[in-house]
């Protein structure tokens, strides 16, 4: 049980879209043992991840994840360093080499779609023969590329795509075929939107993020992958981020981020009291459903993405008078709702609305919305 | 005020070479924090790493390790993420090119001292011409190499060393020159002693380690580097991994570990009230001094490092007698003893003592070993 300080903490509604907010839950429990684990004497951060603590802690959350997730058995799940801007190199390092086996050059397509998948394509270049097959930037990046109109190459490793853009509140929400021609496969950025709905993870390749968005601390990144792509990394590939090697060692071949793996851990196991992934998504539904009607229904308020590619995650808005966007963010600090001002590149707001943002702060924020609109 | 249920909880000693043991200060402070930063109502892992709460607990780590270590102005500090396994290959990857301008081909020297230099030497292999300029590994890893039988070459990037091998316990207590000939640096493996002692950091081209030794939770990487030896990177190199890119972007071109950093920050504040880090060496002398006397002072218990390369930090012992080993340990963890097992790789026990371990501990174990001894 708590101890009664931590209950009446003031806790505000953190829009933030990355590092993000936890559940109370999560961080109450990680408070509570940090001293001593289980009666282990220890903290969870001063565990050797060799221990039969520590391993018990790393088990539960690979198998928790595989459950939620429902990961199919020929694929593994890794935890590694670096985030998602690590994983922009370290994606075509472990899978661009594959077809080097029949004589084939390193290639692999991207989709350019947001912010995002703009910086895994620039990152890819450096490993090989890297091509854009289809792109909205010309359109301001405001729907997910039609994958009707990817021009995609016979002779590449795999498809790249960003399935939710943070920054451009965009969604892919139904992940495409691509074809398999050659054994190309799909891979897929899910850093902003994994865990917050099903995923059928045997349509990709596949899928990799960093857990600082929608699901934990910063520090450790998720890579989900089929095991027959396992083995191909180019020779330049550091051993820690060798997914074969990585795989081989359990993600211990170097010593795992311990502590983000714990609270990871935690995460999910608050998803499965949640109901899983089928409940979360009822509720992320719910959540953009209420802040996007609520913009769609007002002058005064706009949002640009195609209704088809709006992410459930990450709802960026503008006010139609932009002289006015100081005054909001003070207004919505002062009402205990923190960190709405958008992203530099694109300006105005955005509410990120992970797992952990429960309905009544999209609720919150709507109420804020309606009377700052009033008041104007 | 932490409440009084953590005051009252049963902590171990904990002799874990890492991730180790953590000061109780340090630990209280991060679970009476969890839910709530100075007031901001977020805890650390929720906040974003752009924002103004995060960007001052980062930049308060940055300046106290600077001052704890006197880092020269021309250095640059940088948190990444990978370890020092990763930095094995991101070493190389930033430094080994940088005389290619002059014409002259990837090369640098390893001097191999234990099992973490020859790892280090045989991941630096990927990238260019790698020599072993020195090694003890036929004496079985029983003395540092000395500086005298170096056999350097001229065409050489740097010169690697590990200067605590944790697993052999074998430190080098005085940083060698390297002749800077051509610009040739000494470049270390700090991962496991770093701010144990004073260091002379102007001694070294770059220094690089793992935190969850002897300073925080695993998931952040320490280098520190002299700012000319940036922007030479090979252009495989990761842009999360390039040096050079990282200090642009004071370590935040991709997410960092920001609670990792964070509970680093506050052991940095611990060493701090300790008196820093000459009053931080004195309490390290005289912890190793106890246990190497006891240890020396009997037919019992035996260490084979010769006297000066002996490390402060990881002290290895034998049984003379190798089957009591398991009562050995079974009965100091019946005392609140743990983490004791030697690594497999050399066997009989290890006793890590970082920062983080009082005197008292390490009083205990030797009570504990002489109890040990006398009803044998």
């Amino acid at each position: 049980m708590l101890p009664e300080p931590f209950l009446c903490m003031k806790r505000v509604f953190n829009f933030s879209a990355g590092p993000a907010a936890l559940p109370d839950e999560v961080l109450r429990t990680a408070a509570e043992e940090m001293l001593d684990w289980h009666g282990s004497g220890m903290g969870v951060m001063e565990m050797s991840h060799r221990g039969p603590e520590f391993i018990s802690i790393c088990d539960q959350a690979f198998s928790d994840l595989r459950e939620l997730l429902a990961v199919p058995a020929d694929y593994d799940i890794l935890f590694l360093q670096g985030g998602g801007i690590g994983e922009n190199a370290i994606v075509p390092m472990n899978l661009i080499g594959r077809l080097a086996e029949q004589g084939r050059q390193p290639a692999a397509d991207y989709v350019v779609s947001g912010s995002w998948s703009v910086k895994s394509f620039k990152e890819a270049r450096k490993y090989g023969d890297i091509r854009v097959v289809a792109s909205n930037e010309t359109e301001g990046f405001t729907a997910f590329p039609d994958p009707a109109g990817w021009k995609l190459n016979d002779d590449s490793a795999y498809v790249h795509v960003c399935t939710n853009e943070t920054i451009h509140g965009i969604e892919c929400h139904v992940p495409p075929e691509v074809g398999q021609k050659d054994g190309r496969v799909l891979v897929a950025d899910v850093s902003s939107h994994i865990l917050s709905r099903p995923m059928n993870i045997s349509r990709f390749g596949a899928v990799y993020g960093g857990a600082q968005k929608n699901i934990g601390p910063a520090g450790v990144t998720i890579v989900i992958v089929r095991k027959d792509l396992l083995g191909h990394a180019l020779p330049i590939t550091p051993s820690a981020f060798d997914w074969k090697i990585v795989s081989e060692f359990g993600s211990m071949y170097n010593t795992p981020p311990t502590y983000a793996i714990y609270v990871a851990g935690l995460a999910f196991q608050w998803i499965k009291r949640q109901g899983g992934l089928a409940a979360i998504e009822q509720r992320n539904v719910a959540k953009a459903k209420l802040l996007y009607d609520f913009i769609d229904g007002s002058d005064f308020y706009l949002n640009n993405v195609e209704k088809g590619s709006r992410s459930r995650m990450n709802i960026p808005f503008f006010l139609a008078d932009e002289s006015r966007n100081k005054d909001f963010l003070g207004g919505a600090k002062a009402r205990g709702m923190v960190q709405l001002k958008g992203h530099k590149s694109v300006g105005g707001m955005r509410a990120s609305i992970y797992n952990a943002m429960p309905l009544e702060g999209v609720q919150a924020l709507v109420d804020y919305m309606r009377e700052f609109e009033r008041k104007s």
